[in-house]
């Protein structure tokens, strides 16, 4: 019993996954190291995939890719999702897993409820990796390591499906963590789309008034580092943005009150000290508190996953056998 | 016949000013060398910045410090401006020029309007300069080498005192630019102000919210960068946020303006990837466009101030003489 996982999209992200899945020490696993499928729509990424080994075999099409696989990582931008959904849907074996990295994650539980088959299983996922992009030339095996990895599931996901991410995931070193996709999207918008919803406003602001040729000589590093986010990827802005409006407007309204707040306590310079000691406090202990805990832990703790032996095997072979048997 | 130039406050901007001065080829003005006096109100500061030379004398109460000078810097924090003015009025000799380093102009000119003596010429002063802060240990000689350099009048201000601080500004290779001080303000605001009110705003919705624990360990560079304005000094935050509030509050509005505009356009993603491109484009054009460049300058000039011989002793001294010979 070989377990098969595919991975839809070779980019830094799609290769780490293969890297560290492909590399797994047999031990860690009870079904021994899995056997790591990769597909990608653009020719050259697979075969340089492949040839950096971050994936043990090349499909030739996605159906190809699909078929024989326990388990699917979709790793395609959130515009790609559905049609990607749509395209392996008929292809996916009964009792498969199929999961996602997208940072927004309620419109992905729709789209899986509506487009996959119901003999399957889906489990979203999102990794707050470091990796910033790029092709597997960017993809690292310990992408993972310590990692917090969001997995949500719908209605109608079972224990068992959501018990075989938990064990991949904490087999790749990373920390899984459920939670609840609209808290999920909610805090992704807090704490990602509301700061870019910012740098947008802000360089609009400025970057389109009357007097913007004078200011571009005296603007420095606060204009610059405010506004790093419209930086790069215009288009995948506004593809996040438009993904997770829902959860966005919820904190757009609270920084409307916030703004209003500070407009008027300009004129009271004890109010507004305290406000921005308060920002500055805020700041310092989240910089101070240690990164990648989950809530509820306190401390971090080295994932030991690579010296258990996690049982496995129940999760994604004793299911079909008791359903063979069972029907 | 020796220029005297008193700086009051010996910050690392202060000292940079001292060094930059006392250290001018005597060929670059007409008057040779300035003699530098410096005064800080904290000692250590003031001995620190007398043992690195970056002072000729160090003063031994701030009268004995501007009772001979042509020229008054006056570099100290906005809230300590009116004090240090009435402080030094009564000694201020007649013909003297005044000026200072603050970053809001108007504040300033209203002050020195009502507080020194119409004896005096006061031209407002704010250098661009990438000094970051700290004491005469982080001075730098070269802190002003083609750094845009705003002077701003007030309606009394004379042609001549314009004139004589142009010419030091030039010395130290600086590039002199005159500005209107509500101008200044404004642009000010837009560079500066906005994107620091903008930070803490955003620190401050984020981190007031229910979600903040959750938060926290999935939130990284996105939410970092973009606050990292609050990271110090929040007291400083707020005097200069209260200080420029008039224009500030422009702003504002067309901030609340663009940040509705977004809102609606979460909804469209085809005009909310032409806002984010159109952000980015703006963004893009203008890191490529020259540094230190004033509008209306299509290059960088390096200056070439040290190595010409400006005439500057008819504006420091011709004036006194004349008035001298007049009255």
């Amino acid at each position: 019993m070989t377990l098969n996982i595919t991975i839809v999209g070779l980019d830094a992200l799609g290769a780490s996954l293969g890297l560290a899945l492909g590399t797994l020490d047999p031990k860690v696993l009870d079904v021994g190291r899995p056997q790591v499928t990769g597909w990608d729509e653009q020719r050259k990424v697979l075969e340089n995939a492949r040839g950096r080994l971050a994936v043990d075999v090349a499909a030739r099409n996605i159906t190809d890719a699909v078929r024989d696989a326990d388990v699917v990582i979709v790793n395609v931008p959130p515009t790609q999702l559905r049609s990607t959904f749509s395209t392996i849907a008929p292809a996916l074996k009964p009792g498969a897993i199929v999961s996602d990295t997208t940072g927004v994650k309620e419109p992905v539980l729709v789209a899986a409820r509506e487009l996959l088959p119901s003999t399957v299983q889906f489990v979203g996922g999102h990794p707050f990796t470091a990796l910033g992009g790029g092709g597997p030339d960017a993809a690292k095996r310990d992408a993972f390591r310590d990692v917090i990895y969001c997995l949500v599931a719908g209605p109608d996901t079972s224990r068992q499906a959501l018990n075989g991410m938990w064990s991949l995931v904490t087999a790749i070193g990373a920390k899984p963590y459920y939670i609840d996709p609209a808290e999920h999207d909610s805090y992704v918008a807090g704490a990602a789309h509301l700061p870019l919803l910012c740098a947008v406003a802000l360089m609009e602001t400025v970057g389109r008034s009357g007097g913007w040729r004078e200011i571009q000589p005296i603007a420095g590093e606060a204009l610059l580092g405010t506004t790093a986010l419209t930086a790069n990827d215009p288009a995948g802005a506004a593809e996040v943005l438009h993904a997770n409006r829902a959860a966005l407007r919820h904190w757009i309204s609270t920084l409307r009150n916030t703004i209003d707040e500070l407009d008027e306590m300009l004129d009271d310079p004890a109010s507004l000290a305290a406000y921005t000691a308060h920002a500055t406090e805020a700041r310092t202990q989240w910089l101070e508190s240690s990164p990648n805990v989950r809530p509820g832990e306190t401390e971090v703790h080295s994932s030991a996953a690579e010296t258990q032996n996690t049982s496995i095997s129940g999760l994604f072979f004793g299911r079909r056998v008791a359903r063979r048997k069972g029907h």
